[in-house]
């Protein structure tokens, strides 16, 4: 295990190596391809079974959909074909004959659950239609990295249809609001949701919304989008329903997701120059117990006391460290590393005065607690470092957003400093694409309106717009 | 919904028609797919939960490994590639171009977890490695059937290395094991386990364990399956590590899995002329609530009264049925239709009386029971049913189940009557292969030995063994 490259002056590399030596992933002799290893996994565990749960809540559903897509079905819906063309894997051989049409592996789900939606589609009594789908996608990107854009990974794919407008919008609204709870409560990531501008959205999407966050280097992500799908697919797809008038009409279609990429995000919103920094709640280990063996002592006691602290901390993940051919230091920085929101050392002087040392991987401080209060300590520091988490990474945010009412001012300020500005826009794409030229992009388009004038052209603004580069 | 095929006369038909009817599967538009939809994925998640536990449990980790596999890979292992070579699906084209080497969709993923294997491992303080993995597989199949065979299915696919041939057996062992704990006590499906002979062998395992059922057409079902897998494997991927003497070794692997077929085992096992019968343990819905509605009577009274019953049910999946477009003859219909275990009635006169109607799906009787006590009389009609149903089951295949000496008599039989037939056998592949003229096979080796000779040759039996047609 090499030492980290320097987070602050070479973040793209700590964060390539990061992922590495902390084990989450390693590379796969398949192109872009990512393996995701035992601990990478159990965060996206962690992560699937608290947004399942959301999402069952609200009232949809689980089911699965074939890998395979007629090649046809992509094309029904011209915008979406265009979209995806690029990146597709296709399967022309199969039981050892060239197929008649190809199938393409799903860059996403859309048109085969459209499909399928139109089948089961008769009457409004049939609506709201609420199907999710948790699965690997194939998107054949050119530049991969790890979590963050690889040629297959792995997310939850909503599809709703609804008899009105309204109501799917109210969804889509809905599911944009699910999934910022979850990225502020459960990863401590603050983010901004809003939506994406016509050129920016989903290929077939009448209106994409986003949340974004800001990297420690400055850089947004859009953790997830959530769409207002357009009625070209229902009608593609023949999806048609008996309205309440005895009608035939079209339903209106919804589509939202999260990726294994939140990983990603959590990686790179939270960690430090020892490594990962994970919340509590999505910790694969929330603690580690280390007993500290010392020649002379009988380790067995340290064991059994490390098992009996672990019995007490009900319902934490618990880790003990029986490694003996380790140092404790060596443990402390392999656990560091890996991000263990808090680490117990228990040695024999803590034994005999029935104690252990507790301390978390934020520094806040390191102190002796008695075993019979660490369960409740315990809980109350894990609380106390999700809150630190989010409040250090929304420091780090607002200390990397800026105001500015000109593209010539923020332009050249965007080839030095990567960061968030809010600007003013007219919502023409002749302005947007000048954001080009700085490697930006506009992230998404906010209710308010701090600026009369747009970033280009100097007409008026219809409403701010956050502009970043971009992962 | 149109009446189902008779089970007794058209058992296949009957198959068919209850897994589309019951909505655990709808047709898709690529050849041999199933859409699994919401009713059939949550048995599948149900399935999962309770296998995911026991992986755990004994000590294996979850982990994802590429969908996509480069072809050459396959090569390496030359059973294996024989094996699996006419069943491919290949990807030849990627974004937009011709792929140097084509990619494989995994028909099974030894060889990619074999050469990560190879990659992590290095001593022996490295063993056992035990790693497990959830996805899909695409075998392209010339018939398909729903759940029992499909082009793309899901399954688990447990890979471990160890130090010692020993281990790798004790694994596979313990595995199986826990497969048929799991099939007889949360499936209620009775299971024969054993080894599987030479012929039937996975492609390069040197031994595979089996465990099988009858279903109620007399036809056997393999449910899943445990291997120890040669060394081969471990030798074309160069996966050595040093052992405790310093010698560099080659480990002893196992794989073993089970697969979303295990739903088709649940419909021929328990299902009757009404449809499904799920066992409690794995049914989406343990309890539906059916208000019987009446002219002049408030509904809410009996909606709030079904509510405050399924609130008084703990731990218990319960359903609320407030469609109020059909009759309750209608819902009976259906809800049996759809194998939920046990129907709660609740009308007007239940209401004044403090009691509801419990009905339980296997005809074990009906009964008044006050509401009071309803909790625990529900938890022990369920504890029942899932003792009946393998009860049941048990003696459904004991009725089939038959002891001949000789292929003579049991070979015209099995024409005629399905069933699972025990024998000797010489082990000799040349007998075996006697068996296909009556279209039956093998199904697993036996410990025990009834028959001192051989079904076709006369020679000393081995061992005994189990013969019959098979799904």
């Amino acid at each position: 295990m090499s030492k980290l490259p320097d987070i602050n002056k070479d973040f793209s590399q700590w964060y390539n190596e990061v992922v590495y030596q902390a084990e989450l992933v390693d590379e796969s002799p398949v192109r872009g391809c990512m393996v995701i290893r035992p601990y990478g996994y159990q965060i996206w565990e962690n992560i699937k079974n608290i947004v399942d749960k959301r999402i069952k809540e609200t009232g949809h559903q689980n089911a699965a959909f074939p890998l395979l897509i007629p090649e046809s079905f992509l094309k029904r819906e011209a915008q979406h074909v265009e979209g995806f063309a690029p990146e597709l894997a296709v399967v022309t051989i199969a039981g050892g004959k060239t197929l008649e049409e190809p199938l393409v592996i799903r860059p996403t789900s859309e048109t085969i659950i459209h499909y399928m939606f139109a089948r089961w589609l008769h009457s409004w009594r049939d609506l709201p239609l609420k199907i999710n789908q948790w699965c690997n996608i194939v998107r054949w990107e050119m530049r991969t990295r790890p979590f963050l854009r690889t040629t297959e990974f792995f997310w939850q794919e909503g599809h709703t249809a609804h008899e009105t407008e309204q109501e799917s919008r109210d969804e889509a609204y809905m599911m944009l609001q699910e999934y910022t709870d979850f990225a502020q409560n459960y990863l401590a990531i603050p983010v901004i949701a809003g939506r994406k501008s016509e050129a920016e959205k989903f290929p077939g999407a009448d209106l994409t919304l986003t949340f974004e966050a800001l990297m420690q280097d400055g850089k947004a992500l859009q953790m997830g989008t959530s769409h207002m799908i357009s009625q070209s697919f229902a009608k593609a797809f023949n999806m048609t329903f008996q309205d309440r008038q005895g009608n035939q009409a079209y339903p209106y279609l919804t589509s939202w997701g999260v990726t294994t990429r939140l990983i990603g995000a959590l990686v790179m919103t939270h960690g430090d120059q020892k490594g990962l920094i994970l919340p509590p709640a999505i910790a694969p280990i929330q603690v580690v117990i280390v007993p500290i063996l010392k020649k002379g002592i009988d380790p067995q006691a340290l064991y059994d006391a490390a098992q009996a602290l672990a019995d007490s901390l009900a319902n934490i993940r618990v880790h003990i460290d029986r490694d003996d051919t380790k140092t404790p230091g060596a443990k402390f920085y392999s656990w560091e590393l890996k991000g263990v929101p808090v680490r117990i050392e228990i040695g024999p002087r803590d034994l005999e005065q029935q104690q252990a040392m507790v301390v978390d991987r934020l520094g806040l401080g390191k102190e002796a607690v008695s075993c019979t209060r660490i369960g409740a300590y315990i809980d109350e520091l894990l609380a106390r470092i999700r809150k630190e988490l989010f409040d250090r990474a929304y420091a780090k945010r607002e200390s990397m957003r800026y105001h500015s009412a000109h593209l010539e001012d923020f332009g050249p300020r965007l080839r030095e400093h990567n960061g968030l500005y809010q600007t003013g826009w007219c919502r023409s794409p002749e302005c947007e694409i000048k954001l080009k030229e700085y490697q930006a992009a506009t992230r998404c388009l906010l209710e308010e309106k701090h600026f009369e004038i747009c970033f280009a052209c100097q007409k008026p603004s219809i409403s701010d717009v956050l502009v970043a580069k971009a992962y």
